[in-house]
């Protein structure tokens, strides 16, 4: 299959992403195509990816000046240490606004490194490699940025959009079943508020995705990131309509945070799961009907994964809407829920009471 | 005088910059007219302001939830560390991204908090309240936020248009007759470099600005503010065109940094001394005519402020020259210039060699 390319058009930026299999031959033309000059390259690779296709993209990165450093990814180093250790290494060589930062690892790496290109000198080019499934579907699309602090998750950073974006699907066979489920949650996620045909696509093809069926899954990274990109052209700062990209996510985050990150439950699991409640949330107050919602669910529940139940008890209720309340796309203390119509169409919605999701939760756990 | 409205526009978004007098008076309705939220909102305001008019502008603030803080401006303390004090300010209370910052102060201050809300939460809502009239005139307009690190001055930061801008003359009256001078260097700039009728003006009307007549300055203020503003709509994020606000800069920048930002020459000294340099050399280079440089020169001089050789023998060269290539506009170790053509029509040019301007400094040294 070849090599596909999709273009995002933001108000201050344009630029590409490419998917396929062995970009690493063709890297060197897309460079020069794609405008990126080479002079001087800071590369910051994830300390624990495969050297095989790691080296063999690096390898292909002719820069006059190379220079690499790892990077331990992990949620605790998702910090301002790490992001000044990457500034402190542009600044010692100098590197100027037109030389570039390369990040090549899973979200936590392109977050970081995205969030240092951001601040140095105002904006340094920066091309993100994502090598997780997850990240090739999400993170590495629109922009955002950031990193933890003691208050939550990703609550210091930036929308900086990168100049270019290589997903590369080689790396994906070295990964857990258990990650590519994380990544397989949010091509769901994207599905499920974008598009019924395509849900279908899923219902047929979700093992073969799983098992990484090469045409199978460039084509599902593709249309998932034709999703998001779309949603993004469209309100890139998340004033709005972006936030339908959080359908599941409040409660999500809410059973992390709860949960202190602990790596029991992933994002993906945590996502399935919020999902889950979100989807049952709109049944409840007739939003969706009981056909759709029963398809959607025996959908996620075939991915064996986590269980609300396993996790929570009816005492954990307070703590859950705690965290539901901080949300950043919040407004003023309200719990901001995205909705769903039916399949391929959400609903952004502040309008329900906080007893009412505590009542929902309520249910479900007990 | 009634109170002048500019309005900004850029991709990302469009605010309005209001300059004028005893605007306290009408700031309810200004918020209420630019739709900011004040449900909640926290005022950073420098220790050293004069209590009136702070006060009077802090009364009319009507917020349901209002947190002041103080800072103490310096360029010691534009550092990461104020910025997480803002942020954590911010977190603490759980400000929500329609919540807003309101920084009231002088370029540092608006600077750093510019800063801090560009990065919570991936950005909040930020008004910014200049006081001294080199902020009034240039660094509150245009989105340039940032610290400085060990490497140097404003080198982390990001570009983010503030929500709204308010130029209050009154805060004037206290500043001393330097800072004054310091402004006026940024008004002088930007009139150098877009408009020779407006210099015109500027040699009638120069004392009269120095000494504070309000509709007088009223006008340069506002005239400088639609010069950098209508660079600013064509190039927000300095690829190009919005080099030509550095005029006298690189020159300037070596001089403050060689001297360690020394307080004995403040930015608008060294603005003056780099102006200097640059219409020199552009002269030198035939690229301006004697005419228009006697004339800029004869401007500059009658503000009788520093001079080159009281701060720099020729053995500084060297040190000079390296901060020179440290420029955050340089592309790869090339020396960027803006150059005079003629009084309104500057060149950014970076083609002339570091030996070439090596002798400038000397023969102006010597």
């Amino acid at each position: 299959m070849k090599i596909n390319k999709l273009l995002v058009k933001t108000k201050n930026k344009n630029y590409s992403i490419f998917v396929g299999k062995d970009i690493a031959n063709n890297l060197h033309g897309i460079f020069k195509r794609e405008n990126i000059n080479l002079n001087k390259c800071l590369i910051v690779v994830d300390k624990e990816l495969p050297k095989n296709p790691c080296y063999k993209i690096i390898n292909s990165i002719h820069s006059k000046q190379k220079k690499i450093i790892f990077f331990r990814s992990s949620e605790k180093n998702k910090n301002f240490s790490s992001v000044n250790k990457i500034l402190d290494s542009l600044f010692r060589e100098n590197f100027s606004r037109e030389d570039c930062v390369i990040a090549i690892g899973g979200g936590i790496t392109g977050d970081v490194v995205g969030f240092a290109a951001s601040i140095y000198k105002r904006g340094i080019k920066f091309i993100n490699i994502p090598t997780t499934l997850l990240a090739q579907v999400d993170s590495s699309v629109g922009g955002k940025t950031g990193v933890n602090n003691k208050y939550g998750k990703n609550l210091i950073g930036t929308f900086n959009q990168p100049d270019l974006v290589i997903s590369e699907i080689n790396f994906l066979k070295s990964l857990p079943k258990r990650e590519l489920i994380c990544g397989y949650a949010e091509i769901l996620k994207h599905t499920i508020i974008a598009n019924r045909r395509k849900f279908s696509f899923l219902e047929k093809n979700k093992n073969k995705i799983l098992k990484l069926n090469s045409d199978i899954i460039q084509k599902a990274i593709v249309d998932s990131c034709i999703i998001k990109k779309k949603v993004i052209e469209k309100d890139e700062r998340e004033r709005n309509l972006r936030k339908v990209l959080n359908f599941g996510h409040t409660f999500a985050h809410s059973f992390e945070a709860s949960l202190k990150y602990t790596k029991k439950l992933n994002h993906g699991e945590a996502v399935l799961m919020g999902m889950k409640c979100a989807i049952k949330f709109s049944q409840q107050i007739k939003c969706i009907s009981k056909n759709d919602a029963t398809r959607l669910i025996k959908h996620i529940d075939s991915l064996k994964t986590k269980n609300l139940k396993n996790f929570f008890k009816l005492k954990n209720i307070e703590t859950l809407i705690k965290f539901m309340k901080n949300d950043k796309k919040n407004k003023s203390n309200k719990i901001n829920l995205i909705l769903l119509k039916r399949i391929g169409k959400p609903e952004i919605n502040s309008n329900y009471s906080v007893s009412l999701i505590k009542k929902f939760l309520y249910n479900e756990l007990n």
